[in-house]
């Protein structure tokens, strides 16, 4: 039995269900973390504003495999530090993420969009942290285990967890973001063909 | 019902499930692509050797997130391209993947591992492609959909898909590394703590 | 005499010297890299192409930071392995570096920007390589030590090199873009506020 | 005459004589810039701490290029945001650059490294800024124009800089690093075959 509960299967079925049980969870908002996303990232392209993506770590590479999906939707989309990317201005957006509630990094980059007039999409599975308050204009509520919470000394010492740290936060952006690609492309009318062709092939 | 399935939560459960279908398939094979890992990666932690990770675009990104968790790990890992990392020699472990089969510059960097008598641990769902023949010292097949096979036009015309391109081989190889990172954690005696303790603070 | 030369004065004008000689010897080609740059970078422009920047190592750093200048002057300029690059066209312009001749992502990389139909402007200090004379629409040779001939077996054993391996080459590849970047604002028409008025704030 | 000063040759001179000229006015510091940098990094080394280097755009760049080169050196060296790098304590280095002084995420991170005890080099061509003042434990004077001060109005209309923004700091970045890498390479009796052998191949 637990030899079954560790097949790399179960072991799958063990990490999808956690993540499947935080959108569960977060349905009950009046606003789903989803419907935000599309339509601040939908209002943003209609103005013609560009969208900005920033956060550290894994977290910052989920967001980064979000971005790249939205330039495959033919969106004007920026990764901060990238080396083409360009101020930002009142018109635009900041999709912005600290799993943990606060992190010196992307206190500073919130700072620095808000002080230009511009929106903030703050991801974030502590809500009423500082930072959260200081600089969302909208908060994205993600209530998964982050680094924040991830210590358990007691449970610790016993036991493993199959997503430690900010893990599942993580997995939970992956998945978020595929739902949010789907709902743009709808509500930009692209299709799967002209979003392929985006494509680069310099790879 | 048509609206049911378009919720947060129902699309999420949608994603999650074409997710574990993949590992439900792959553990038909004789050794499944998370025993590969984990005994590649422990083999080459085991002599000491270095382990090296190389993919394109949204790939790359899954393999970043693998490379830092190991990291935390206390192996002794690198990112291709990155400023810090050393030459590939005989002892060392190369991790590549190439969904669709075959990329070129995964090729080009497969090949200097290879010449260099490193091993080359190739994930591609493609197993029988010309670059996972000519470079791979072991395969680790996924059975997933990725930019090789997204092309059903009848289907296209129709309907767009949840996952499109490469975004289901992605999604499971978050999870398949997830995995990885737990059953290493175990072989190499890692807690917890240590493992945490690990995670930078310049962020 | 021997301290003299040893000062930060001293040592910074012995590389200067060396870098400004290397363009002295570059001078009597029949059109220098300088025009050769300028003249491809505007004619993409002018077609409405895009400009795409590959190199490795140290010399990939130098490209980024032309790439970073040309973004200033407001052209459509993308770093390859970015997220948000597009795929090459027959319009567009590669610019690619592999100071010693041969690099294998380098080789890699060209071969799909040539395979599309796209222009590859090859800077190298080895212009009769192979990969220079198999990849390069045009060769902008700049004559300059590189890893490829930085083994001087007596030489090494008594002295050390102010400018080893590829340093050389990467120092001119610095002063050299920045005379492209001059020459472009004014082939532009670019004033100077509005270069600077691109720079990012996000940092 | 103009057309002479405007051939490649006389352009790099100009270029190389702005950089050479910042070193002879740096010179006159009790404690050059050059014998700060590799006085901290070798007593870093030589206490067995890890080094790490941050800053942003085209100074990030040119940090990267010295990491780059101390990692063939043989030292412990980190590039902040890489997937590898692991946390800062009280007994490493942080090498920092803001050449206009204050840069938010510069803030923030040297803000990461004080806190945690570590000592913080700080490049920077504004000694005195508030920046500076507080984070720097020790600072490294660059005397040379940046984006703080390369606004003159009345000048700008009528000339075009050959090096504006932060061009000349960066170039002399570039120049200075090389020094620092030369003497440091004596310091640690580093031969040439050593440094070149740690060059990665995987290119």
């Amino acid at each position: 039995m637990a030899e079954q509960n560790n097949s790399m299967s179960s072991m799958a079925s063990e990490i999808c269900n956690q993540i499947q049980s935080v959108f569960t969870q977060g349905e009950t908002e009046e606003r789903t973390v989803l419907e935000i996303l599309v339509e601040e990232i939908a209002s943003a392209a209609g103005r013609n504003g560009r969208i900005f993506f920033y956060a550290c770590g894994r977290e910052g590479l989920m967001l980064k495999a979000l971005c790249m999906r939205l330039a495959h939707l033919g969106l004007s989309v920026h990764v901060v530090a990238d080396m083409t990317t360009p101020p930002i201005s009142s018109n635009d957006l900041l999709v912005a993420s600290a799993g943990p509630g606060g992190i010196s990094t992307v206190d500073a980059i919130c700072g620095v969009a808000r002080s230009n007039g511009a929106r903030v999409l703050f991801l974030t599975a502590q809500p009423k942290s500082e930072s959260a308050t200081k600089y969302a204009t909208v908060i994205g509520f993600i209530p998964a285990q982050t680094m924040a919470d991830d210590h358990q000394p007691q449970q610790q010492s016993s036991t493993r967890q199959l997503l430690p740290m900010g893990s599942l936060f993580e997995g939970v952006m992956f998945v978020l973001f595929e739902m949010v690609v789907f709902r743009l492309a709808e509500v930009l009318g692209q299709t799967p063909e002209a979003i392929r062709a985006r494509h680069t092939n310099l790879e």
